[in-house]
């Protein structure tokens, strides 16, 4: 703890988002389920709004953060009281964990002071999945934890329960029951990653049938990045809304980074595992064997990565397939196996293995993302051959990953246009028995370097609406560079925006609670709640100020778009309490001149006019509108 | 010409974009129609890539840019070569025009320094609109120039076309020729917007069997921003893509702010002239005339406005049907004419005085941009029905302003969640006869401001895939502040890429060779080539420098995302090499023995493996891959 310049460099965003308070939902058996509440202004007269939320301890003033130490352990109790995990000397690292061939393990960053000696795992024969747990009818306490969760808002709803939208054979219910949720993780339609050594972690599930979820990857390269700004960036990504976070370091300290991370984490943490094991063999793909791949396995699922993406789909008839692309393969952990598969001309051994995997999967409640590496990388190579092959072989996984009762979902791609996303999403459900699918955008076009947040929140939101359970983001930097901070932080934006349009349209019970309290903020003109309740209160916030600066024009009845004079939102409120008045007046009318009831409309003109001048012509224009035309 | 301060106020950026050059392709009688060539590097044995641009003369470095002077007038001898126009004295600019009490014209900007004294009007009796024209058989300059210029890229392909897209009942042709032009115009289904008094501009089509297109709203506001702004903002949201150009201003300066923007527009120009003619009374809606509106109509169509919205289907009996909404009446001009229908108790004067405001339109060919005063302005207000009883009515609208060869587009919403998009086209479509559908957006969720370019770039990309002609661009700042330069740069590129997603799944013939083309830089490594084949060069080249500055890393074979040991690209390359000499050794293989052509794949693997190692397996492993995972 005396080690000072090593926190500072471990500095992390900390505090309530902007308008916001943090709040525990008690359920059964005492567990505080995380919420956060927007609180509006009292010439509101409504409620706080209750909002999911992501961002763990680290926006809640009461909890004491310290990176050092890691957060405090959750899941502690529901793990070890379940009696079926065993302590275990956690695996010695080693040098070449972190990419080091000889034992200086400080290349830049030091070790998380409080690495665990003594890991969980299940005990012999015994299966610590939640899908396990669930299959026998067992309804856990992350099961009770993510059906509260889930129900932000839909509670206050009551019998205003109005259900509109389009769910594409979707079964999102009104209501989330914890036997809803155990229900949905028995039928593999959604999972709980919550490995049993990451006890740091709030339970969340991830499922057609439930919020659509975002992840946020994160994770340095050989050529740049480092320990202190991953960790940040897990916090700040948590912060504004990611629901997963992937480490994706390759080049050295993947061992330490990712300790540090999961330490910190109260999200899952997923890893593509094969990046690691490549840097122990040296970065030499053909010289991959299934041993230094297991090793890896187990030393991640001890430190408690919550899910691995693995490409056992990747299968030696594959490869040729890609030959003709217009960009081959452009998953990295493809690439390997595919280089592997031809150095060796053998069938992968992530496919041989593949029982052997789940094994590890199912004592550590590891879940597989099942990966895509034969996606296509641009618009030409969408839904091609190789690219459906590989989804049915993961369709077969899916099975044979189910007949252990591991937790499973799919990765997606890619890149495709507009017109051949829905077909991923059909045969996606078709081949893998409606496996949460877990999609990377898609971009929906190749030419807007720079912008492929946008390409790919256009796909993600369409495909999040069809029934895809997870979008991962993209930053601005797609196909350019490493993601800085503000790009992390616009990649999370944007992808939770782009979830939310989709649980709109799929017709979410409580998702239009947030737009509707936002459209009636901005109705009234209350700014401050406008900025609270959106995505992103500060840059909200920002940009009107960058017009109007003052602080009055916070209360101001018009804003900087239209100026004093036009002012629709004004004029409106007029319309409004017009037709209550005219209403009045015409039941007075024509009670009075019951002959004329027929002729109203024209009847009534005179009248109208003349109350409309007297009850306030005067009274309201003169303010700003904000939609231009 | 001595007016140096004035000129350096009006500053606007010139030159070419980055990695592109201006050329001209011939057309008949003389005709040169304006494009881009993207030039590629010599190693990527390509020709250059012609594509689409909105630019003006701003990026031809052969001509002299004078804003002082304005724009040469392109179609000047087209207009008076059909002899069905005179010279008339143009109408004397009052001091109420620019929103002036007195005669003090200078309030912060300079009059425009070549006003012109003789303005064009049809002759009496004569219609001078694209759509007379169109009807009468006759294929026009502008129609010859819209043919050429749609069909950059479809040149190329020829046999070579292959149609893949969904395209919603559209009628895209495989190469455009000017009697497809003539024949649309003729039917409705697209407008050439070209105000004979607007000869600098370059002719466009706008129409669901064209390429999508995009508008900029630009404009002052009585708290915010100057005309020396709103020109360089014209002049900027061009170069980046922008097809028309809405000015939007209110407040003071609204004629000569107008008059600097069309003197200096290669793109057609629209208004919202009941914003002008309200300044001209004062501000108070109910004091409004048919005479001041007509005055004010011919005032901007003498200027040379191209399209001009009009709010003609906010009618009385629709207006109380907005009191239970959420958010109101949200168009500025709807909630005018609301305000104005409920103060006199009497029908629009614009609906009442239709044919006659359609009477002046063909006199100077200014197309209908009917206004949808009704439009949602939240997810609340989506699709009722006040929104599409005003719908019906802009389809009567059409029809009369058809019946005397007028051209017509229909505006649309709005804000409308991913499911009631397609409805809102399939509607209009039915309604209006086919008529251009042209939306702000719309946007699939409130609860993003600051993020509404992307809310709505969403509902953009679908609205235009279903069969909208032209998307109206949302800047960042939408519903908080004024547009500045950067946001309006933001807001093209979102709606030009969300345009092009539109494109490529309506199956545009040409449309995916953009994509195709950086795929394959992607591909090759070529970095310039990916940045100039951008929609945004300057951004996709600067946020790969964030992460590589060197020079060198511009041609380097791997990039900062995986650095040079994980190159998914270079391991896709060797993928391809190899399948071709696997190929090629199993063919000499199976020649030699052919009983074992059925086992080839086992008999094979050995020989393969060995094949493999001794031709590169070490070449290519080690480089940087562009995507996660």
């Amino acid at each position: 703890m005396a080690d000072i310049p090593a926190r500072t460099e471990l500095a992390v965003t900390t505090g309530p988002i902007r308008g916001s308070r943090k709040i525990h939902v008690e359920g059964p058996g005492g567990i505080r389920v995380a919420m956060r509440e927007i609180v509006l202004e009292a010439s509101a007269n409504e409620p706080p709004l209750r909002v999911y939320d992501c961002s763990g301890p680290y926006t809640d003033p009461k909890a004491r953060i310290d990176i050092m130490a890691g957060l405090p352990e959750l899941r502690r109790d529901w793990i070890r009281g379940r009696g079926d995990v065993a302590e275990v000397a956690q695996r010695e690292v080693r040098p070449e964990d972190n990419g080091l061939k000889g034992p200086d393990r400080s290349a830049g960053v030091d070790p998380f002071p409080h690495v665990r000696k003594q890991v969980l795992r299940a005990k012999p024969g015994a299966n610590v999945s939640q899908m396990h747990y669930a299959r026998r009818g067992i309804i856990t306490p992350e099961m009770h934890y993510v059906a509260i969760r889930e129900n932000a808002g839909r509670a206050e709803l009551h019998e205003k329960l109005v259900r509109d939208g389009e769910d594409f054979g979707a079964s999102i219910p009104d209501y989330v029951t914890a036997e809803f949720v155990r229900d949905e993780v028995a039928r593999g339609r959604a999972i709980i990653p919550s490995n049993i050594n990451h006890p740091e972690s709030e339970p969340m599930a991830i499922g057609r049938n439930f919020l659509v979820k975002i992840n946020a990857n994160i994770g340095n390269s050989a050529v740049a990045s480092d320990v202190a700004a991953e960790v940040d960036k897990m916090v700040w990504s948590i912060r504004w809304g990611a629901d997963t976070v992937m480490d994706l370091s390759t080049g050295r300290n993947i061992h330490d980074t990712r300790e540090w991370i999961l330490r910190n984490s109260p999200v899952p943490i997923g890893t593509v595992p094969i990046y690691q094991a490549l840097e122990k063999v040296g970065g030499v793909a053909e010289d991959l064997t299934w041993e230094v791949f297991r090793d890896t396995l187990i030393e991640q699922a001890e430190q408690g990565v919550d899910y691995f993406t693995i490409h056992a789909g990747v299968r030696l008839p594959y490869i040729p397939m890609t030959a003709k692309r217009v960009t081959g393969i452009v998953s990295r952990g493809g690439s390997i196996m595919a280089k592997w598969c031809l150095a060796h001309h053998k069938e992968s051994f992530l496919y041989e293995r593949f029982d052997e995997i789940t094994e590890i999967m199912k004592a550590y409640d590891v879940a597989y993302s099942l990966g895509d590496g034969l996606r296509p990388g641009s618009i030409a190579d969408a839904n091609d051959e190789a690219q459906f092959s590989e989804l049915a072989t993961l369709g077969e996984l899916t099975k044979r990953a189910w007949a252990q009762d591991v937790q499973v979902m799919i990765e997606g791609p890619g890149h495709v246009p507009m017109h051949k996303i829905k077909v991923n999403m059909e045969k996606q459900l078709e081949a893998c028995g409606e496996a949460p699918f877990y999609t990377l955008g898609p971009l929906t076009t190749d030419i807007a370097p720079g912008y492929d947040h946008i390409t790919s929140g256009i796909g993600a939101a369409m495909i999040g609406w069809f029934g895809c359970a997870m979008l991962c983001y993209v930053t601005p930097k797609e196909h350019l560079g490493l993601p800085d901070r503000d790009d992390v932080k616009v990649g999370v934006v944007t992808y939770k925006l782009a979830a939310h349009a989709a649980d709109l349209a799929k017709g979410h019970p409580a998702a239009k609670l947030r737009d509707d309290a936002l459209s009636r903020a901005r109705f009234d003109f209350r700014w401050r709640d406008q900025f609270h309740l959106s995505l992103d209160p500060d840059t909200a916030e920002l940009y009107h100020d960058q017009t109007l600066p003052a602080e009055g024009a916070k209360t101001a009845h018009f804003c900087s778009m239209c100026g004093p004079k036009f002012c629709s939102m004004k004029i409106s409120a007029e319309v409004r309490e017009f037709a209550t008045k005219q209403n009045a007046a015409a039941d007075t009318f024509l009670a009075a001149n019951p002959q004329l009831a027929e002729d109203e409309a024209e009847a009534g003109m005179a009248e109208m006019s003349k109350v409309f001048r007297e009850t306030g012509s005067e009274l309201y224009m003169g303010a700003g509108d904000r939609e231009h035309d």
